[in-house]
């Protein structure tokens, strides 16, 4: 048997997020089918995670076995012709046996894109939350200094999530800017359901002065009991690179 | 009666270009539409010029004359509710009677952007043209370099162009790279149809090997007996600045 690790691009607006599920279409339902065409037998893919409804990944990584002995360039350009237009491998390669993206990935970098024009932009709609209102750049830097390292992260997680423990290392957030963007990337060791929308809906609070910067370490010196700040849109979010 | 200046940006993803045309909803249209709902009047918008169908603008200039005295923030923020979300007014203000948007135009800025990236881009597949060939990108520049100055364009127009002039003025094309991308901006006092379109199509040719920098040079020499390139796919044709 082959392992394959594939690292795929996708704009996850059109689709209900990474995952197979009843009411829409996933963007791992597509794959699946893709290379079945490709190989001519059902083929099930395991990521190194779930994104929602709406986000995108320029690197996600997902794997599969098969017992064709095909080039990689099959499984990269040949899987390419089979995908739609929003949806590509990036990279094709054989793994190990046994590989599993989800349990051994070591940490993940997101990326959430704030558009912080005084109007709406047409062309980058899909990709950023607009956010009309001035931020305090220095205060949202201090609030994320707060959650980097390991902290229980209780407060920054949906109901729905399964997740057992909720302690999380997170190694870096850091606040860019570019034009009218600005980016939040966050680096960590694993990730709670929506915890990086949560992260910067908190943020953004922080940054419209509605919480004070010291009040995101309340959020984990106290977890699950003080509220955190809403859930940022999904369409800012991206899945940047997953390490091994 | 108060002349109204509008600066618009839009994906032209889903329209048949700027202009009014009896296939597909124009740009054009659809802003007319919010208008005539805003004003309860019918609304003629003459604009700085058309883009063809999928291509975008930052910063298309569109103008109207009513009699209804509204502040400017009814032209803006008012007619962005009314607008669909790939079509916004960035800027609206009082112009002087009797401005035109086309005539009055002094220059135009227009970026073009091609993705070198060995695999498309899921991501920015609306906005770029996948080049996958390695470019030479020091030919390009040299081939850009003799399209500056004043020439006779004919051979950088489409067969449907009705201009009665071929000479026009080129201010700069300049390279830049961001990563996987290749920005080409082109400024100049005023362009035929297709005409960046096909400056970028024969720049491609330089970049690709199958055509001399220095042919470029023969295209203005003999305008409109030579063959220019090919013209390049509308979804990476971005109109980004009009000059007053």
């Amino acid at each position: 048997m082959h392992t394959i690790k594939l690292v795929l691009e996708y704009d996850g607006t059109n689709y209900a997020g990474w995952q197979i599920q009843p009411n829409g279409i996933s963007v791992q339902q597509v794959v699946e089918e893709a290379l079945a065409r490709l190989l001519k037998e059902p083929v099930r893919v395991h990521s190194s995670g779930r994104t929602d409804a709406g986000v995108h990944a320029r690197g996600m990584v997902a794997a599969f076995t098969t017992a064709k002995g095909l080039p990689m360039r099959a499984f990269s350009d040949g899987l390419n012709a089979l995908l739609p237009p929003d949806i590509a491998v990036m990279e094709a390669l054989e793994a190990p046996d046994g590989f599993n993206p989800r349990f051994d990935a070591a940490g993940k970098h997101y990326r959430y894109t704030i558009h912080r024009g005084e109007r709406r932009s047409p062309l980058c709609r899909h990709y950023v939350w607009h956010a009309r209102e001035t931020l305090d750049l220095a205060a949202m830097e201090k609030g994320a200094s707060h959650m980097v390292g390991e902290h229980d992260f209780a407060s920054f997680r949906t109901a729905g999530c399964a997740a057992r423990t909720t302690v999380r290392r997170i190694d870096a957030v850091d606040l860019a800017l570019e034009g009218d963007l600005l980016h939040i990337d966050v680096k960590g060791s694993g990730f709670l359901r929506n915890m990086v929308r949560i992260m910067v809906g908190t943020l953004v609070e922080v940054g419209r002065g509605r919480r004070s910067a010291d009040d995101v370490a309340l959020l984990f010196r106290y977890p699950g009991e003080r509220f955190a700040g809403p859930t940022a849109p999904p369409q800012g979010l991206c899945l940047m690179e997953v390490y091994y």
